[in-house]
């Protein structure tokens, strides 16, 4: 009777939700707790007394658009068309939806790379389409022959995210290269990519969808200034896509939500004039370094993290209880929140990994360090 | 090819466009052009340094759903569990598109009084089900014969709009027992009120879904922030459903946005410990009977408005052009935008009427209303 009959609770709610009750420390769900950048909320505060509390265009707010098309041209080398390419979203949920939405059809199919984040399947399942889930290879790299395997004739898309949540995994020009071969033979199929960290990279940076002349053409960029100024209560993303893709994300847009926010459409504008993402990567670099060092003398194996501010650690050696409930005893008994790795699953895959979010205050990350190291 | 092959641009964004581009008076798109109230931005000004600046719960800020649950218990004797029968979107047209998304599917039938608001047809084709388009009387009210007749066992959903935009005609206490009755007779149909302008009614209150008994279990009602505050552009509406139904459109809601925009959520909040809707009525019926008064002198013939800030005027005595084209030379050469009421009729019917929007500063209105006195 249910449209989607296996969607419950989101595990992100849940953990955050059992950390507030149980009074412990939250590096579940994925939200800086460090207070925003002064610049910005003096931005907003000046703002509130300005005429900025009505609709602004369907689009988003003209010299926003702009803005990121400067961003993606310093960032990436792309020429985009602002008001043709660009449409900003209410947070990248809404702008991975309103894509699925406008472009899969009744039986088409979409390839999902797991472990995934877990917003992709529904819009699939609205759409009456097929989510076809391929894992990714144990160390996390796309799986060429599974993927390839994957493709037929039915296939409309396939979701990427790069970088990874919940792994930090960036993609290698080998895997580019690999789908670009793909697309030469699948030609109607569109590429959905999910970048929301792309600012957030480490010793190397991401290869953007932006750069790819052969992908480009055919695909949706998805991206949030909710991860990229620390501000995920915001819900302000965006997506970029050529002209006659995003001619059918906006008929789709327009009827979903209209417009977005406009104060805080405004607010990131101007605050674009006054700030660089290039330190982002820098910034979650010494997170990342200090929570790892923090963890050294634990007994959970830290796996490698390229980007994101998440970092995966495998219990093997500590329980064999499933991920689940050994998140659940992580609050209990040692009062910090994780996320478990089936939950981003589709089949509950669980390799006895968990999930812990590094966009915390130094002191949070000691604290929860000191006690994760007593596990 | 496309989804929604007969979306174009909306008459919204056309005319105020067009009103920009020629600077004109802008009485089309429906928003306030008068500042905000001063405790609200000041409320904003005072959060922006706050930690407000992250995800807040899916369903919205606990303070703010429980004093929605207060409003409606206060505005209509109605009690709702807060947590469980609320939610906060992103704007009514977020909340009306997720609950259609939720509840209806392939080859359903969703019944729509027209003339109507633009955004009920594409969730309704999205879900790959029938709009069913049944004319209002010339007056405006429900056609009980037309819509029994339209009935049938494919109807899922009927949506209403309560007061209505545009014709700002309110429900009779017939009209819902009209309705009752034939509830009574399909026992699987939904209801879908959109009461965005709940609290812009004039001569007499409108009759809210929430007071009707035999309804309510089995309706969900839409409102917003937006009208009912002067700030369209925070885009924060809400939905009001029993749980069944909630549970079904909060799985939506979980992947289509998540979570909505966190200060203005808790600075809504905070407001309606100041404020009270109850003189809301009152300001815009003052707005309303100066403009009208100041068009008296005109070639326009005004049609009664009972609710909402739109005042619908005939141009049937001045010109038979149609009345886009007619909405168009307005702009030209008059220098006043409003909207054509054939564009809230899928089947574009024609009646020479045309739509201005009153909620502006006075001076607005009388520039405005010395220009149209000259048609
Ligand atoms: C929208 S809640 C989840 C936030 C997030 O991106 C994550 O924790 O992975
Ligand atoms: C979302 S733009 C349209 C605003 C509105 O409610 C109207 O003008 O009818």
């Amino acid at each position: 009777m249910s449209k989607l009959p296996n969607t419950s609770t989101s595990i992100f709610t849940i953990m955050s939700k059992m950390a507030t009750e149980y009074n412990a420390i939250n590096l579940s769900q994925g939200f800086p707790n460090f207070p925003v950048d002064q610049r910005l909320t003096k931005i907003i505060a000046s703002l509130a007394k300005k005429n900025v509390h009505q609709y602004l265009p369907m689009s988003g707010y003209p010299p926003l658009l702009q803005k990121i098309g400067s961003l993606v041209l310093k960032s990436y080398q792309r020429t985009v068309q602002p008001e043709n390419e660009i449409l900003i979203t209410a947070g990248a949920t809404q702008a991975i939806f309103t894509t699925i939405m406008a472009m899969v059809k009744t039986n088409n199919e979409v390839i999902i790379l797991d472990p995934s984040y877990d917003c992709y399947e529904a819009p699939i399942l609205l759409c009456n389409a097929i989510a076809v889930r391929v894992d990714l290879n144990d160390d996390y790299t796309p799986n060429w022959n599974r993927i390839e395997k994957a493709f037929s004739s039915k296939t409309k898309m396939i979701i990427i995210n790069n970088p990874h949540n919940p792994t930090g995994k960036i993609w290698t020009n080998t895997d580019f290269e690999s789908l670009e071969k793909l697309f030469e033979k699948y030609l109607d199929v569109i590429l959905l990519s999910d970048e929301v960290y792309e600012f957030i990279t480490f010793e190397q940076h991401h290869i953007a969808v932006h750069t790819r002349k052969k992908l480009r053409h055919r695909s949706v960029v998805a991206s949030s200034f909710g991860k990229s100024f620390h501000i995920t209560g915001w819900k302000v993303g965006y997506l970029v896509a050529p002209e006659y893709l995003m001619l059918e994300i906006k008929k789709v847009h327009q009827f979903l939500v209209f417009s977005v926010n406009s104060i805080c459409q405004v607010a990131i504008s101007e605050y674009l004039d006054l700030v660089s993402v290039n330190q982002l990567g820098a910034f979650y670099q010494e997170k990342r370094d200090y929570f790892r060092k923090l963890l050294e003398n634990s007994r959970f194996k830290l796996l490698p993290c390229e980007g994101t501010y998440f970092q995966v650690a495998s219990y093997a050696s500590i329980s064999d209880e499933n991920d689940v409930d050994f998140c659940k005893r992580l609050v209990l008994e040692y009062g910090v929140a994780a996320i478990p790795i089936s939950s981003f699953y589709a089949n509950g895959k669980d390799i006895k990994c968990i999930r812990f979010c590094f966009a915390k205050d130094n002191k949070t990350l000691e604290e929860a360090a000191k006690r994760l190291c007593m596990v």
